[in-house]
């Protein structure tokens, strides 16, 4: 048995999300079935993070065994090919340790999200940014996140149905920059609670449009309670970006 | 009568390209459709660049007429609505001179063209970038394009039905710039041959992956022959960045 690790890009805008779901299109199930012709046989693949239906990845984190060792470039070659049709690409493939996990051994996640703040709806950016046309200050989200970083109780950015033991996570990096209409958030942690990122975002733009205080943005932090927190943005701005391990 | 001026950005992947042809999607068309609403008469858009196929647009310029005076933040908005379902936006909208003309006043017009330069095929970026497997250097294709500059006869890069009365165009501005995996190539002049920019990145490219020296660049831009130029370089990478007035 040989462990591959692959990083994986995708426009999550066709799919029902990473994991496999009877009935839907999903990027883990395309990625099975573009390691098929090397496997022969069905080859389960474990992705770092499940992101959700929408949602892309610039650095997406898998792995899975073959029963036999094939030079990875091959492995990488093969599935883009087969995967011809849809926007994903193995952007590298190596053989690691059969201890190696690409959900529990990583130390890190790095996340972005896009924002297309203007008053005309995207065009070239389509699907691939959230539309804001209220103007937002990006200086003033960028040093309300600051709060973010460190080890915290995150109750008030966590939905319903979130699996994590534990709301506390560590953030150990966090900015918000703009470059013309485009605003970037990114956020990097040990691990995520569900839809964590974009009800951080949904707080921060109520802070960026003004009608929140960076002081506001702290008291709801601390009230730990999801009610008071802002919505929850749409998953066509999330990017994956990193998996640090 | 008011003439109006607009700055339009479109995905042009669905599209026919920019001008209007019958049995076809054009960018022309569906702009002239998104009017009709306010103008209630068939109002002709006249485009200041006629893209091809599947060339996209960050900054493209064009005008109309209205038989009435429309504020132009609500031609702005109504455009934008009644282009819901296609991937074009009407960035900005004025009331402009009589004598304005999207075509005939511009002096400059401004072209990039993105190359994704990786061993792995595009997702986030399908269809709008170029995909390039082998590595260029995107130094010594900046330096080569220098030789662009100033006033040339363009004919090596000037493709078969070619409307211009003269090959002779003025280069005031060129660059290749490198970041991450995406090289960018910019480029401004007075006016454009047909497929001159996508000849010219064709000709770069032997120069970036070691085929040609910088001197055969310049031998063949002299040599005013386009069989001794590069390829066509796909449609998909170029955008029509900015016209100017």
């Amino acid at each position: 048995m040989t462990r591959y690790k692959i990083i994986v890009e995708y426009d999550g805008t066709p799919f029902q999300g990473w994991q496999q779901q009877s009935g839907f299109v999903t990027v883990q199930e395309r990625l099975e079935q573009a390691i098929l012709p090397l496997s022969k046989v069905h080859t389960r693949i474990h992705g770092a993070g499940r992101t959700d239906a929408g949602v892309h990845a610039l650095g997406q984190a898998a792995h899975f065994d073959l029963n036999k060792e094939i030079d990875p470039f091959v492995v990488q070659q093969c599935m883009n090919h087969y995967l011809n049709d849809v926007p994903v690409s193995i952007l590298s493939a190596e053989i690691v340790s059969d201890d190696f996990h690409a959900r529990f051994k990583a130390i890190e996640r790095e996340y972005i999200y896009r924002i297309l703040n203007r008053r005309a709806k995207p065009a070239v950016d389509a699907n691939k940014a959230w539309w804001v046309v209220r103007e937002l200050n990006a200086d003033l989200m960028h040093d309300t996140a600051q709060c973010l970083l460190g080890t915290h109780d995150f109750s008030a950015f966590r939905a319903q149905g979130c699996q994590s033991k534990s709301p506390i996570k560590t953030v150990s990096k966090v900015s918000v920059t703009r470059n013309g209409a485009c605003i970037e958030f990114l956020i990097r942690a040990n691990a995520f609670l569900y839809h964590q990122v974009r009800n951080i975002v949904g707080s921060l733009y109520n802070v960026g449009c003004g009608k929140w205080t960076c002081n506001t943005f702290i008291d709801v932090m601390e009230a730990k309670n999801r009610a008071q927190s802002g919505m929850t943005t749409p998953a066509c701005g999330l990017y994956l970006n990193k998996v640090y391990y």
